[in-house]
């Protein structure tokens, strides 16, 4: 079978999905979208490893990209896909369905279409977003081919259920550590309780207020939370040692520095090591060809609280946005599916923003 | 080779120490014993696995049981026993030595040479007292032979430095548990923090002024200790349980239920459960055979703060202290080692108690 980029989204997000790509998996289809763009004259097409990049070279003064990851988390029994409809609406449902190839469906058919667009286009399809952050495909584009992120804004087509959610959160997380001193627990008075001593990290988050900041017009709602706490050598050893592991996310107004600065000051007095730092992006909503994106795409405009690969492309200097179809609410659920509505909606949405 | 209970008890300790016997593996011990103690025809003996019961039946109208465990932690590099003189100070050196196989050849030497003790004896050698309470060949032994337990009071020959420690502390433990609501650490404000729900269990921990109780002229000084705490699914989700293990050492003048209730109220509104509970042994020492007890071994007089055997013949009724020579900070050591002095001292300390 060959992909065919000239059918609907719909039938081009089933064909997609009934190819399996669970992350580190997504060769066969890395291979079908090369050989089904081949056709294309208008594109120019890269490969990296299973990331395919097709772009126009039209010389126009402004250039967009347009990009969708392909690999999706384990199936679990959901695929091939089905027709279904519930409560009188039309679904696809399987895995990957909403996250994320029908954005992907709906990228390649408008791939193949828009022959003379109104800017230039760099589509990127990409391997190994559900995994670990150094597999990213995304990530290993940038830094293998770095000149094909040139750009003056991005859309990357993670389920929105069609809105528009500009930019992200950071993401920092701690490890908060409180220490003492180990004795038999029948003579604690001997020893000294890590546990006990982190009654105030505890106390300290749970009374912390979190900001909401507006950033670009959108407003950002912080946080602050624990997701991990151990400590304890035995049932009858007073403890050494307690961890807290801390997740702040933070307004992409903050950098990293800031944000490593503001959870130190939280936990003024405790041993604060950084396990892990992704800053936030800015929407970048506020230039003229993302406000034509957003005027074209309609729908609502919002934030987004959790980090995607947008940040790599604020990163590098191109402004993002996420934009594609689908519920996030059933991305990795067992019924993962999306709305045949949401589809052409952002086909439509897209098409009317892109075209000359 | 024989056991000799006419050997001095310096011998007879070094002798009983080389025949190893860690935790399971007393056999060949309980063998020895069971052999050498044959040619004393004023004790009854009585074997249940590998623990030896032997008895006067003098009709005496008081009795005393004297027990000791013939088990030891495992071995490390520390057998064969070495004499050795540290800071002047002569010492058998090895595993066992101080728990409590010094106290055991003690034992074994006066259970031969005394045929016509004050009062009638019960002596118990047992196995397994280093590993789980399951094992415990004393708590075997009560639940085959409870007859055997009949007493007025009883001295476990646990290691004491030749002091006398009376009874021992109660020891509760319970799982304090909080509850919350699973979310992406993106979007917290969608789930419910059950780390942070633990931050006035641990502040209750940190602020609780423990009781100093006196029980029968001792003092017993209690502890509320978080030995263990966990929680946390995964570093992005925002938890749904955490659960801290406490630790209640008890004055033996509360009994396991008034614990509990204690401990409920102190986490008044929180999810408590029990794990294990073992209520403390009053000292025993305010009845006419104690006292003959403490004035004829001399020497210091404490509370035991650590759960040990002692609570087994309290549970059944009899009033127990623990005395025996070595250091209990040697126990388990692995330059474990008894002072000679200290093993004539606890032998001519017993034997004042009971000759006639």
């Amino acid at each position: 079978m060959t992909l065919d980029l000239r059918a609907s989204s719909i039938d081009l997000t089933r064909s997609i999905c009934d190819i399996r790509s669970v992350s580190g998996d997504e060769r066969v289809l890395a291979d079908e979208i090369q050989a089904a763009l081949a056709g294309y004259d208008h594109l120019h097409v890269v490969r990296d490893g299973d990331c395919i990049v097709a772009r126009t070279e039209l010389g126009r003064d402004r250039r967009v990209i347009i990009a969708g990851h392909i690999d999706t988390v384990p199936v679990n029994d959901n695929l091939p896909t089905v027709f279904e409809t519930i409560d009188a609406v039309d679904y696809l449902t399987g895995r990957g369905t909403v996250d994320m190839k029908a954005g992907v469906a709906v990228q390649l058919k408008l791939a193949a279409e828009l022959v003379d667009p109104a800017v230039d286009i760099t589509w990127m399809w990409y391997d190994n977003e559900e995994v670990a952050s150094e597999r990213n495909g995304l990530g290993r584009l940038a830094r293998n081919h770095p000149e094909l992120f040139a750009g003056d804004f991005a859309v990357l087509g993670e389920p929105t259920a069609g809105g528009v959610e500009g930019g992200c959160n950071g993401t920092l997380r701690v490890d908060v550590t409180t220490r003492g001193r180990r004795a038999h627990s029948a003579r604690p008075w001997a020893g000294a309780n890590a546990i006990h001593a982190a009654a105030d990290v505890l106390g300290a988050l749970a009374r912390y207020q979190p900001r909401e900041v507006e950033v670009d017009g959108l407003v950002y709602r912080e946080s602050l939370n624990a997701v991990m706490i151990s400590g304890g050598v035995a049932k009858n050893v007073i403890p050494d040692e307690c961890v807290v592991h801390v997740n702040y996310r933070f307004a992409p107004s903050r950098s990293g520095d800031e944000a490593v600065q503001h959870v130190r000051e939280v936990f003024d007095g405790f041993d604060v090591t950084v396990a892990d730092l992704a800053p936030g992006a800015r929407p970048g909503l506020d230039t003229p060809i993302a406000r034509e994106f957003v005027a074209a795409v309609g729908g609502p405009v919002g934030p987004k609280y959790g980090w995607t690969d947008v940040a790599r492309f604020s990163a590098m200097g191109v402004p993002a946005v996420n934009y594609g179809p689908g519920d996030p609410i059933k991305a990795h659920a067992d019924d993962e599916r999306v709305a045949l509505d949401e589809i052409t909606a952002c086909e439509a949405g897209l098409r009317a923003w892109l075209r000359p």
